[in-house]
């Protein structure tokens, strides 16, 4: 057996895969020997592979998606490449990634890796800008342009950095100083230049792919073009949202009207414009359609020409645990409730000591030491305490569920990024919904349904 | 190269897999030199896999999962195993699928599998009740029951059948006839017998993963139980999505109060309980918190000891598109607002025309015919027509977005149940904030980002 032969050999993952080609055989009511005899496996062998005693092979992976209606991915689990929940990168780590990326025939960038993790959609990188400009003309021909990406993308500014960006037909630029903040839309055309050549002049530019990565983009790659751009609601339109409930529940508005008591007059109104209904509206229709309020409304957008701005100056601060005594000063960095599960944050660490907990949340997070002096990072993980000191340039990604607390013996500056994983606000109620006992075999099936 | 080396060897699956490639190298801000030296491919090679000139290997996964921070899963598409859009699977393929399950040493249950998807989550299974029993008695010692499963179980009845489902230490025993229908959650233990050993009694057991399976549940075994436990939140607790979202942004209460006017005192309260504040205030913490409202309301469940029952005689029909000359009359089967996103109905055909199209929907989709009569569906896919005439037992899966008409020369009743993909209304919202020209570039990246 070569580490050729199968997905990562290490053991919890192993266990994890083993778990989930039980789950599938579950799910698809095969027990062992109806397992066995499709797969084309040896009698008795079945339980060796759900057990771990077996490896799950390529080959196994290849039979069971040709002999049942799997993908090769629904058989693979992900690895964990944190120590206790934690994945540490060493500013020297990032530097020995450093690559010069060239553009319009000379250097442009300086490329360094920070802390990413195979648990997370983050690619963050440290980007120093090596093209110097001396005006903040966007038609500058200086300024080469990227062609935009699939991610989103959380910029923070250190030092005279011009940013670009485009929309539609439209360039902009913009002089941005340290503190500035920039969260951008997918796809969207942007480059960076510096306004000095002898200053620092760097980003930090934390792409993540959010919702959009993974089992999303595999189902609408499948479904192609035509139907993903189908299936594209605008912001804010509620009246698209109602339309789409009762399509999907086939409910005519004659129906829609006698069970809401709404008329049809008003309800086809509302299906038509973007405008929300009024409060007893929405229970009126939620109840009629059978879904909690929550599904009538829409999320909005604050984005302008795809970018929201944050400047410094603008930002709003604020204490932790109060301003009596604070551990910490917040400054909140760009965001737009597009995601609301995004959060990015300043961090000023005022305390030397351990005693000012962070409440845990359902996020992913990510840090960079932005200060000059370092801190520590405690944390708790299956009950047992940890720390990590962390020194000017280290990033780290932390996992969701995690109660963190920062300490510095000299004040110290951090930035934050949290976002949302795969567990959305759906999957934690499904699991809050779950009878006891349930939990433990959806991380790991451990045995067969009767 | 054989058949081993390889995920699916279909040249849409192939083409998919080398965008995604493509598209990991972009988010890593890898170009083709780079990858090359990253992953030990001879130079000029990258661009022969990212087109599609060169097959995904195993291989190649592997090496690219160890070099980057990826897990394997992360570069396979999915199959689609669809021919336009449907899946039909015949009666006699469902026949020919057909296995004996013994419960407590004798049958119990005769399976047969119906039409799934490597696109979909639904496992949907004819099964016919062998056990017979005399009475209604849930603690009757002749009832086998199982375990429960990770699976969502919507369940159609026909003919004298007794549903058996457990919760806590309750057990209940439901005397079902054709036409009544349940919706159950996960790993809640159940069983079916027959009343009766002469008439037909079986069901339509349409199981499905939904949000719980794919990226969720691989995440969440990643992080294992306790922290999983910690992520699960009640159906209908507002104050613990208003606790959450406190926690995510690290908004204090007094800071919360600065910004959206309420007393501080009213916000602890609102997230010390379950109950909604009032409209005015949700709209007022949501912009203090930079979301929508709909981020502050959550789901809630009208299930009772996990799972809903819905009586035949008491479910509301409506005919589609009006009364007057209707072409369907629907009944509307069991179903949960934590489920939003699901719709299971009872289609009557009443027209022998296919002039009354179905509006598309953002649904997965899954039919059955129950009546004696045949059918005929209509739909386009990609601008061309299609058909197909589907038999007594036979079973379809039709991918999302599609628009369908259905036409009975007499008339005739089909299942229908609808499911969410992973194509949330956030994904959907995202999809429509994206730029021009990113859609096609999300569902097949074809450039380098620069």
């Amino acid at each position: 057996m070569s580490i050729a032969d199968q997905p990562g050999p290490d053991p919890a993952y192993a266990a994890r895969a083993a778990a989930l080609l039980r789950a599938a055989a579950n799910d698809l009511k095969r027990n062992d020997v109806s397992a066995e005899a499709d797969l084309g496996l040896p009698a008795g062998s079945f339980a060796d592979y759900t057990s771990g005693r077996l490896p799950i092979t390529w080959d196994l992976v290849g039979r069971a998606t040709r002999a049942w209606p799997l993908n090769e991915r629904d058989l693979l689990p992900i690895h964990d490449d944190t120590e206790h929940g934690l994945r540490v990168v060493r500013a020297k780590e990032s530097l020995a990634s450093s690559r010069i990326i060239e553009r319009g025939g000379g250097p442009y960038y300086e490329y360094r890796d920070t802390a990413m993790s195979r648990l997370a959609s983050y690619r963050p990188e440290w980007i120093k800008m090596l093209r110097v400009v001396g005006d903040n003309d966007p038609d500058n021909p200086s300024v080469n342009w990227n062609k935009g990406h699939l991610l989103y993308q959380f910029t923070y500014f250190v030092g005279p950095v011009n940013y670009y960006y485009r929309s539609g037909d439209r360039s902009f630029c913009v002089p941005m100083s340290t503190g500035d903040s920039v969260w951008g839309l997918p796809f969207a055309p942007h480059s960076f230049t510096a306004r000095s050549a002898t200053e620092p002049a760097y980003i930090l530019a934390l792409t993540y792919g959010g919702e959009l990565t993974g089992d999303a983009q595999r189902e609408l790659s499948a479904f192609g073009h035509a139907i993903t751009g189908s299936l594209a609601l605008t912001p804010g339109d509620h009246g698209a949202m109602l339309r789409a409930l009762m399509a999907a529940r086939l409910v005519t508005v004659p129906e829609l009207a006698r069970r809401s008591g709404l008329t049809g007059e008003r309800i086809s109104q509302l299906g038509a414009t973007p405008g929300r209904a009024g409060w007893d509206e929405l229970v009126a229709l939620a109840g009629a359609l059978g879904v909690s309020v929550r599904e009538l409304l829409v999320p909005h957008t604050t984005t302008e020409h795809d970018v929201r701005l944050q400047p410094a100056g603008a930002a709003p601060t604020w204490e932790h645990p109060g301003p009596a005594g604070p551990a910490y000063r917040f400054t909140q960095l760009a965001g737009d409730p597009l995601h609301p599960h995004t959060t990015s944050l300043q961090v000023e660490v005022l305390t030397s000591r351990a005693d000012s907990p962070l409440p845990p949340t359902y996020q992913h997070q990510y840090l960079f030491v932005l200060g000059d002096e370092p801190l520590t990072v405690h944390w708790h993980h299956h009950d047992e305490p940890f720390a990590a000191r962390l020194e000017p340039g280290d990033s780290a990604y932390v996992i969701p569920g995690i109660e963190l607390s920062l300490s510095a013996e000299a004040r110290t500056r951090l930035l934050m990024l949290r976002i949302a994983g795969s567990t959305t606000p759906e999957v934690r109620f499904a699991l809050g919904a779950m009878p006891a006992g349930g939990l433990g075999r959806y991380v790991a099936e451990d045995r067969l349904w009767y």
